[in-house]
């Protein structure tokens, strides 16, 4: 029997999408010919997230019958990655001692993640069919708050004291029952069960039998207070290129271990995160019903409701100037507009600095003089530009003037607050992110109006 | 000798800037009383990373000091984080011979990053100073793509046959010269050298001595071809949780792997590659000087400059109606910016479901319904309040019916429009990233423009 018949020639990177969409072929192939033994060769063989992505793909009859045949075949790792979308339906045919069994097989971390969604009653059966230390685990998993280091960690780790040779560490790593192949650290714990140190296996390996592991033990371990924020996780492990790190309770003592594929899933988080907040979207509503897309993105839409309504509030100040030269009309989205887009490359670029940390508070206003700079040059080029236009096509130098004047002082203002304000509301410890950008389109927007109009009004009426 | 001392109580998690902050006190101190065993022992015994940034942070004189007392302490991962704008410094410092000893440290992939900037000459001057065989890796690497695996792979690996025991493979292991901390997964590869399975650390330490490699590795080991883009060596690696991927070149042969922690910061470009892009800059100028900002930014801002002169050109059209109905320029913007920024919001959701695989062909239309429905919700909420305010307090029903259907029509326009370009962007197997935001901004203002007026002239005037 061949373990996994590739589906790619081998010069070729895969692409998870063929991947897929063979496997749907060979699914429906053997749902149709009854060939049961088939599918549970392709649930033990293919990569979890494969199969996962499979049921979705299938049609609900095709997932149904699917299901039901290789339920006790079934990788629990499968489980943990199908859509939430999908948990319902697929809960329900595995039934609460199926659920229970996966529960069990599965990291707590990876539990924890398949169970926080569930209704409490719901919760509540599924850890009475699990074991006591099992349901101890997820109880003590389930009581971080969410997004924290204590949801990411898994329980399961292996510790030694520092007084054990490489030899007495082997046997016991032998003699566990389930080692993970994600297992790449063991901890050494002092009487109290902080960590003091980390082996590596390839330490392990290196050394000889006889060689004490608190002598070759690398020491900064960077431990993970359990509270803490998974961002700050994601944060410590890029800059440390960690595989695995500990995590602590209040007193210090290890009480589990974050491996780097639980960061991974954290940063892609994190960064859709960053990316839908500069667009005003809080989190992606792609698989969100329409009523609840329509009330998450009026909600951020309000904040643009106000600055229309605010822009239109202070044209109408004008109506008599816009009366007398209509060409205003026609000249003053240019200062909002442009210093708006402006203002945004000034603020997500200063965001970024400061989510990287690149950002030192002796750099702030170093960071605000040189924006300031970067908008006098682009500022002034666009002035000249849209100025001359204005002088050329409608023979009218002063109301030229005008719009080069004010846009220099829109360009200004975006600037400046382009990057003043990502950084005041860093220092009030705000995400940056959320606020900065309505502020300065809004910003932009009313003064563009207003200074345009304003100096219109002064000097050409 | 400590090896360590904590900086902090064991309780917390450690901070970055604390730790440097207090490193850069410690050298401090060590360098005013000539103390070099003191600096000798903080850069052996920190991660390297603090260390670099330490470097950053002393002031010039210092940082020289401490390089020229340290030079031949230095670990070369130190050298490979600091800061490009500090490289030439340091360089000069380390002189030709030093920088071709830390080159020969490190691992082929940091090595490339280190050298792939610098001119030609002195590239040359740091090759032919490398042994014959590093240079001939070096050569290798510096002849793939940038930002392909090829460049982000380490030419270091373990290899073994298929036939060999558990036992062959330790003692080959532990005989090596230098095996890395990061060492994880041992490639079997067949006798024309194509991966055909891994085996983790973990899973050497659990099998019996006599057993046969191929009968325990691993076989979905998803390779990688050496020009593939980084982005998707970064999907692969989270979709499958990878700590190691082998890399091949065209004929299917391991020409290298890629690790975990190199991916990790593919993620980090990659995610701020996004966002930057949405707000229409290219990459980061935060480190760039004035003028090569500006000119960054001002490219970038020609489309908005293109949105605004369209604009002023369509408001021109409607000079006659403004002038009839001054009220018309206060209105205006209102449907133009209400729906730019829902045509934001769509658009960003859209380019995240695409960059995630969450929205498959099939999808495409439902996808697009459903932002016109969400679009007819909101948007009717929106006319009903914005044409009733101007109903209400400017007297003018009509007015307000006009706003309420032209502002109806650009929503509408948002969500078909925000839904369906990234789709064909990403279907000419373009970035939706790059050029989506343009169009939908300058389609929303320039077409918000002219339904509003449009209407507006043909039903008041």
């Amino acid at each position: 029997m061949t373990e996994t018949t590739p589906l790619q020639p081998p010069s070729q990177t895969e692409d998870p999408i063929e991947t897929v969409a063979l496997l749907k072929e060979r699914a429906e192939g053997a749902l149709v010919q009854g060939d049961h033994e088939a599918l549970f060769t392709l649930v033990q063989d293919f990569p979890a997230i494969d199969i996962a992505e499979l049921l979705e793909e299938l049609s609900q009859p095709d997932r149904r019958a699917f299901l039901e045949i290789v339920q006790h075949q079934l990788p629990a790792e499968v489980v943990s990655e199908i859509d939430e979308s999908l948990r319902e339906e697929v809960f329900e045919i595995l039934g609460p001692a199926g659920v229970a069994a996966v529960v069990s097989d599965l990291h707590t971390d990876d539990a924890l993640d398949l169970i926080e969604d569930l209704d409490e009653e719901q919760q509540r059966e599924i850890l009475s069919s699990v074991s006591a230390g099992e349901r101890a685990f997820l109880e003590e998993g389930l009581s971080y708050p969410e997004e924290s280091a204590g949801r990411l960690m898994q329980q399961e780790i292996v510790c030694v004291p520092p007084f054990w040779t490489v030899g007495e560490t082997l046997t016991f790593v032998r003699e566990m029952e389930d080692v993970s192949d994600h297992l790449y650290d063991i901890y050494v714990v002092d009487p109290s069960h902080q960590p003091i140190g980390a082996v590596s296996l390839g330490a392990l390996l290196k050394n000889p039998l006889d060689q004490v592991v608190s002598e070759i033990m690398r020491t900064s371990i960077h431990p993970i207070a359990a509270e803490e924020d998974q961002e700050q996780v994601a944060n410590l492990f890029r800059r440390y290129s960690l595989v695995s790190a500990p995590v602590i309770d209040d007193a210090g003592r290890i009480v589990g271990m974050i491996i780097f594929d639980d960061v991974m899933t954290v940063m892609d988080e994190e960064a859709e995160e960053d990316l839908l907040l500069m667009a005003n979207v809080g989190e992606s509503d792609f698989h969100e019903p329409v009523w609840t897309t329509a009330y998450w993105r009026t909600r951020w839409l309000l904040v643009t409701l106000f600055d229309v309504l605010m822009s239109a509030f202070v044209i109408t100040h004008f109506e008599a100037s816009i009366q007398a030269v209509t060409a205003l009309a026609a000249l003053m989205p240019i200062g909002a507009n442009l210093s708006g887009a402006f203002g945004m490359q000034v603020t997500t670029v200063m965001v970024r600095a400061l989510a990287t940390n690149s950002l030192r508070e002796a750099d702030t206003w170093r960071a605000v003089r040189k924006e300031v700079q970067v908008a006098l040059v682009i500022g002034g080029a666009l002035a000249v530009f849209s100025g001359g236009l204005v002088t050329f096509f409608l023979k009218n130098p002063p109301l030229g003037g005008v719009l080069a004047a004010s846009l220099m002082l829109d360009m200004i203002w975006a600037a400046f607050a382009g990057a003043l304000v990502p950084i005041v509301i860093d220092r009030f410890n705000l995400d940056p992110a959320i606020s900065s950008g309505p502020i300065i389109t809004t910003t932009t927007d009313i003064l563009g109006f207003a200074i345009f109009l304003g100096l219109a009004t002064l000097f050409l009426l």
